[in-house]
Order: structure tokens, then sequence, then C-alpha cells
């Protein structure tokens, strides 16, 4: 599957309470994908927090989008960087943090957090 | 229950020590509302904290209001906006933030958080 | 027991260290009063968290003065404030709070919290 | 909604091992129904552990069949029981128990246990 | 108040599954007495697990029963064995046991157990 | 992938101390399959617990054997008891059991074991 | 301190309820004793089980005869087995145990459990 | 070091109490060893637990055998055996357990327990 | 033991990387003193957080110089705040907290926390 | 080993989203190392926090470097710098911290934190 298409899968609708800027966080326990270099499945914990602004993402086109990853070699780095540019690309959130907490792999655990801030907005 | 009947279940009570800026926090972790695409039963934490002016939410009557959500059809996103509506409406609080944190739906799950701040309060 | 009584019951010691603004936290897991509707006894946990000027609040004088509520009828928000304003009078600490946890009721529980900050303290 | 229409919504599968006596448990933690005497809401957990005989009970099914006793009037003791002998009923099992954790009600919360075992089984 | 009014405070009501020997739990964790030495207030937890016969003890009066020691100087061993008394008496159930869990006191925390069974169960 | 590739995948070694029954538990937290009816991905906990005779099971194979049930469709009920026979094909144990802990669906969360015991074993 | 007059610190009451055999345990973790090797502090937790018979063990008279110990020299094997001796002689129970449960030396905890049971009796 | 350079290391001491079997428990939570296969390291938490007849093991001498399989390569289901074989050769027990929990590998994570039963002692 | 040759215990080491600001935390769950007015015995973890300027506190004789306090007579609020000015006198730290968490007595735990800062370091 | 060898066995990679300044977190639970006065080996986890800028650490090659202090005398305060100094050549990172949490040694455990962050950075 590539970029565009999984971008594809990220459904939205109306923001219910557009004016005021209120916190969002969905978090999936259930994350996995493939080692680009063992082959061997890698395993996480997905959390999505946004501040929205016209848009919100829709739960169950999240969760098919999360799956996507299933069956792809992707890095602990690149994954969260890219899952942050496209829900970025669908929602155009006031602002966004993505992180992934992965399970131990040669005794190690790690955790990466990218974060998106719109450029119009003052803090 | 229309809007108006829901606002009405809230009953205050006088603030017993309005010229200190105290904070009240109030935790329902027996929240339940329904899906308004499935039908299906969703459940939650509701927590608001608050620090009140002139007047304090009735904790038996906040009870009432916050079941009167058991049968309705409400979006995640929509509640939690709902319920701070309500509530700064009937307590017009110095600042309000209310939190619902909804059980796993598709191995996912969400937490919600909306706040209000008095225009007129000096931080 | 009323109030002047039960503030009589608060002894102080002199600070041994009265030039170092250093945090002093007590904790009574034990408390309990009673429901000023229903008369049905209430139970909480109350921290106390200071720090002493002159003065410091006694610990067996302070286990009695919170046992003083035990048959006492008694609203959450104001028995915070309450036990603020009289440990305030006998210590005349440079900042204190006081927060009562209370246990659940109607499912629900809360939390309240009240400060205070001597006028003349330069953070 | 009566006995027989409740016990109707409950589905089940062929044992796919029916030979071998081993055990299943599904947890509910998100039970809910009303208090006959009250009318108020009541909160808690199912547990059913079961070993099959010929039929396995289908997990939606047991989804929607114990939403049933959503707006139902019904006391602790008394559901316990009805779960018990309406999935008795269901699958035949070699043996079921069912246990209800109810959340806390004037400070006091409570589990009950009821245990079924068909009399041709030899320990 | 005498053991005789104390036990007047019990209420029952018809076992609705007689025939079953199922497990019913009550855990109370805001028990309450006075040190009969000391005049002290001690803190517990009371939990009471039955198997009924032909009646139930209904949840209120339990909690107005157990209440009823608030002010009442007695021994750890001896409230235990008398909670099991008076249980037994009023509810006559097949077997019971109860357990109080006691809060530290001289950095020491205590539990006692105590437990009834019917003569002519057959186990 | 057929069943009989699926053994294939698991690679034994002698026993180093096949005279004394001991005990072996391999835990998996990392396993994932997909539900046969509706293709959604399933997740769980697989523990393995053993008494071996004169094979043990490799551990990096039996990695690999798990993973094979990774883009498989299976039943909670089934897979449980497909490892199991696969396994006591496999190591010949003394006795073994097999557990599956699954995540939430539906908010219901299910735990599946399955026992195997050698007939000539006297306990 | 000598054995004799360790004993002799150890008071006790009779047993409100001496025809029932109920359980007794009180748990002390603010041990501590000295090293006979190296001279330096140990510390645990003491646990301490029984079945009364016709005396229990006075509370406040155990806290000052585990207080004893406190600048001695004693081994963990050795300080357990001695408190069961000391509090079997003061009480003579039907039975009871001693767990000691130790904190790390050199990385490593030790825990240490004695039991008593009276010869008459009849299980 | 070869096996028995290592069983020299551990010392003992005559049992203070030989008369009652009471058990001991030694947990060493800093176990290290290296991987025969790959050369990596592996960690876990060795559990020692033991009726002691007229010897104990000493606590250091314990340490430093648990120490001297820091750099040797062993796998798991052979380490526990060869520590029970090494202690029950030094201390002569009535009965002892050992049990290694190791951290993950590839995700999974193993627990291996074998003991010993002296053959005169009378269940 | 007097203040003098308490604080004589304390040795240090040359800050092994003095130009980097780094913290340094070192945590003692097992203090024990003596309360002055009753002489029974109290329990608290001291934790002692620092930056060290040219010398670092050496460990060993931390913990004799902490184990110094242990049949001494003194209040929590003074020995939090001697062990700081011990500490801040040997070591002549870039900053430095001391925080004593001690065990409930008449139901009731208390944290103290002192800290300082040296003069001439700019934030 | 030496100091610049240990540096070579880290490997880097290209950064894949350069352009964001994004937060990376590996933990190592199983980090051990030799006491350089006692010789008696110590444990701790090691949790490495970096802002990458042109470079990222490759974790493989990042486990056989921490590996590589194993059997190497080092001082906590020591350690932990010389990681940190180790990562900054390999990485030139914009941000980094890294923590030791070392096990207890004489009852007391200890943590060491230090960061560095990159001159040109503008917060």
């Amino acid at each position: 599957m590539n970029s565009q298409q999984r971008r594809a899968l990220l459904e939205t609708f109306a923001n219910p309470h557009p004016r005021r800027a209120y916190r969002i966080e969905h978090v999936q326990p259930e994350y996995t994908s493939v080692c680009p270099v063992t082959g061997q499945p890698d395993y996480g914990e997905i959390t999505i927090r946004y501040v929205a602004a016209a848009r919100c993402v829709e739960l169950k086109s999240l969760k098919f989008y999360l799956q996507s990853f299933r069956n792809e070699g992707v890095f602990y780095e690149d994954v969260v960087n890219r899952i942050l540019d496209d829900l970025v690309a669908a929602v155009k959130p006031r602002e966004m943090a993505v992180t992934g907490r992965f399970t131990p792999r040669g005794g190690m655990h790690s955790t990466i957090t990218a974060e998106y801030r719109a450029r119009s907005r003052k803090g």
C-alpha cells in the first residue's frame, strides 16, 4: 500500500464545537508492523493527542489506517513521523502530537514522540 | 429529553467560601450513553474540576444530570463540551474543566478535555 | 463543639529552622464526619501542606483537632476551607494548602483543595 | 423484555474441540442495570467461566444478552443466578460459574458467585 | 446501644434462589469504632462472605448495623466475632465468614477472621 | 499455511535433565491473529506451561510458530486447542497447559485454557 | 537483654471468644535488628498469624517485644524461630505461624516462615 | 570455572533450629549469564525456597555462587536444575525448589522451576 | 554523638565531571530514629537530591552517617534540616534537597522537604 | 576496552525526519557493570532521551555499546556522564539526557541524570 492509498483511509467529520480549543486523545495499544531489517514483527502503543480546528478524525477509519501498517516494514523513528504527517494532512489541527511506545527488543524498549503546531496559532 | 430539560436537573447552592479561589473536583466513573451511529452503549469516567464563584453544583443533582445521558445517542467529542456548557451555565464558575475517559472500542480508548475560563479573571 | 473550642485544640511549637522556607506535609487518611443533610457518615483523607514561619503545628493536637469533626455535620466544600482557616490562624504559615479526598457517594468521589499565601511573601 | 425473549438473544456455536474439557472465561466490565427499589442505575463486572460440552456461547450474542438488563430492575443476588440459569439452558455446559462484582453503594461493594455442575460429570 | 437493639437493625429478605448454594460477599471499607482502652477511633474494612439458606441480609440495614459501632468501645478480636454472631442469628446461613482488616496502630496492622458453618451441611 | 507446515516450524532439543519432572513456562504477550468472521485483527497473550519428558521446545522456533497465526483467521476457542495439539505432538510432554488471554472486543475480554496430561503419568 | 527478660515483655488477655477457632494476624513492617557478623542494621516485616486458645497477645506489649531486638545481633533464620517460641510460650495457641520478610542485602532478599501446631488439635 | 570449583563457593552454617521444619526463601533479582548460542547476556531473578535439615546456606557465599554464572554460557532449563543440584549437594535439605524468571527475548519471557524432596521425608 | 562527630562521618570524593551540572539522587528507605518525646522508634525514607560542585558524597559514608540517628531522639522537622545542613557543609553543592517520608503515627503520615541553593548560581 | 574502542561500537543512521525536532527515548533495564572498589557487580536501568539532528543511534549497536561496560569497573556518577559524552560525540544531537537508576546497595538506591544541549539551539 502506498502513502496516498494509506492517507485515503482516514475519514473526518465536522468538529461539533469548533470555537473551543479542547483536547482529544486516542490510544491504540494494538499497533503492530514489521522490522524493515529482520522482517520480524514489532509491537507498540500509538497515542494521538490533538486540538481540532474544523475537522475531527473518525475513530473507525483511524483504526483501519493504523492497521494498514500491519505487514509493512517501517522503522520506529519513521512511522511516528509519518502518522503525524498523514493525520495533520487529514484533519489540519491547531496542534497534534503522536507517541509510539514500542515493546522490548534486545532487552531495550523505545518511545518516539513527534509534534505539530499550526503556524497561525497564538499561545 | 431536550437540552433545556437536562439543564433544569442541575441544582446549585451558595458557595460557603466565595472569597477564596479554591478547587473542587467531582469524578463519576459510572457514566454511560449510547453511540449515535451503532446504538451500542458507551462507557466512561467523567471528571469535573472547577473554581466556584458564587455557586457550587449540588452533588445529587449532578448525579441525576449525568444519568440523563444514559439512553441518549451522543458522540464523545460532543458530550464533553455539552456537559461543560451546561455546568458553566448553571454555576457560572471562575474556571472549569470537563474530562471524559472512555473505555476501549475497536481496541482504542479515547480521552476528551474541554476547558472554560471566565473573562474577568486575572491570573 | 463550637469553632472557638475546636481551634483551641490546635497546639504549636517553635519552628526549629525558621530561616529556611522548607515544606511540611501531614496526611490523615482516617478523616470522618457526618453529612449535614442525611446524617450519614462521610469518609476521606485530609492532606495539609505548608511552609512554616515562626510556628509548626504539633502532630498529636492536629490528630485531635481532625477527630473533632467525627460527629459534626459539615459539607465537603466547607470543611476543607474551615480546616485551612483554623490552621492558618494557629500557625500563621508563609503558605498552606489543605486537600480533602472523599470516598464515593452515589458512585461519585470528590476532591476539594484550598490554599493560603501570606501577603508579605516574595516569591 | 420477558425471560424467554432474553434467552432467545443467546446464540451458540459447535464446540470445535468437544472431546477436551478446557476452560473458557468471558469478562464484561460494562454491565449495568437498575435498582428495583430506588430506580437508580447499578454498575458491575460480570465474569462467566465454563467448560463447554457440545456448544459454546457466541460472544456478540452474549454482549447483547447482557445489555438487555440495561434498563431492567433487578437485585444483585437475583441477576447473577438468572444469568447462570439462562446460559446453562443455552449451552448445556459441563460446568459453569457466574460472578458479579458490583460498584460501591453506601460505601459498600458486593460480589455474588453462583455455580453449576452437570450431574453426569465425574471429577 | 445494647446487643439486642443492634441486632434489631438487621433486616433480611427471602433468598431469591434458595436451592442453589451460591456465594455472597459484602465489603464495607468505611468501618470505624473506638478503642475501649484509649478512647481513640479505630478504622478498618469489614468483609462478610456467606452462603445463604432461606434469607439474605438487606444491604441498607447492614450499613446501618455496621455504623452502630461508630462510637462504641470494642476490641478487634471481639467485634469481628460479634458481627459474625449477629449476622448468623439474623440470616441463619449455610456458612459465613467475617474478616476485619484494621489500619496501623503503633506501626502494626491487624486482620481478624471468624467463620461459621451450619451443622447439617454436608461438604 | 496448512497445519502440517505450521507444525514443521517447531524445533526441539534434548531435555538436559530428563529424570526430574520440572516446570517450564513461556509467555508470548505479542500474539496476534485475525477474526475469521470480520477479518479484523485479534490480540492476546499466549502462556505455555509444561513438564518435559525427553524433549524441550526451542524458543526461537516457538516464536516463529506463534507468528505463523499472524494473518490467519481463527477463533479463540480453536487456536488455544490447536497450539496445545501442535506442541504436544512436537515435544510429547508429561503434561502441558496453554492459556490465551485476549484483549477486549465489544467491551468484553476472554481467556481460554486447555490442558494435556500423558496417560502413563502417576500423580 | 536476655531471653527471659524479653519474654517477660509479652502480655496477654483472655480470648473473648475462646470456643471459636478464629484467625488473628498482626503485621509489624517496622522491624529492625543488627547483623551479628557485620554489626550493620537489618530491616524487615514480621507477620504473626495464630488461632488463640485461652489467651490473646496484647498489641502494645507485642510492639515493645519486637522493638527489643532493635540493637540485638541476630540471624534471620534464628530470630523468626525465637519469636515463634516466645509467643507460643506466652499465649499457648492452637496454632501459630511467624514470617519475616527482610529487605535486600547484596541484591538478595529473604523470607523465613516457622509454624507451630498444638498436639491435641484435630484437623 | 568447572562444576566442582563452583560448588566449592557455597558455604553453610549449622541450622539454629534443626528440629522444626521451617521455610527459608532467598530471592536474587540480579542474576545474569550468557546465552550459549548467541553469546548475548541473559538476565533474570533466581528464587530459592527450602526447608533445612542440619545445614543452612550462608547468604554471602550464595551471592558469590550465583555471580559465578555471570560470564558462563548456559541454557535456562539447564541452569535452574544445576543450581538445584549444587544447593542440594551443599545443604542436604529436607526439600528445596529453585525458580528462574528470565527477562523477554524475542518478546517472550520464560520461567523454569525445579524441585527436590528428600526420600526419607514423610508428608 | 554530637553534631561535629556526626559530620565527621561524611566522606567525599572529587566530582568526576565537575563542569557539567548533572543531578544525583540517593534514597535510603531504611532510616530510623527515636521520638524525643515518647522514646518510641520512628521510621522513614530519606531522599537526597543534589547537583555537585567540586565534591560528591561517598555512598558508604552516607549510609553510616544516616545510621548515626538510629538511637537519637529527634523531631521530623528538625532531622531533615540537619541532614541538609550537614551535607551542604560536607559537599558544598550547587544545589541540594532533602526529603523525609515518615511512616504513620496516630494514623497520620508526614513528609518534610528542605532545599539549599548556592548563592553564586545563575539559573 | 579503552574509550575509543567503546565509542567505535556506536553506529548511526540518517535521521528520516531531520527537519522536525521530535523526541526519541531508549530504555535498557539490563545494564550491569562492576564496582571499581569492591569488584562486585552493579545493576541498573539506563534511559537515553534525545532530539536528533542529522543522525540517529542504531539500536543494536547501542545494545552492544552498553554491554561493553559489563566487566568494567566504573562509578555511577562517572558512567552516566561517559555514556552521555560518547553518544553526543556519535550522533551530535540537538539535545540529550542520560539517566541511570541503580539497584539498592547497603539499602540505598541511586539515580544519576546528565544532560547536554547543543549551543546553537534556540528554545
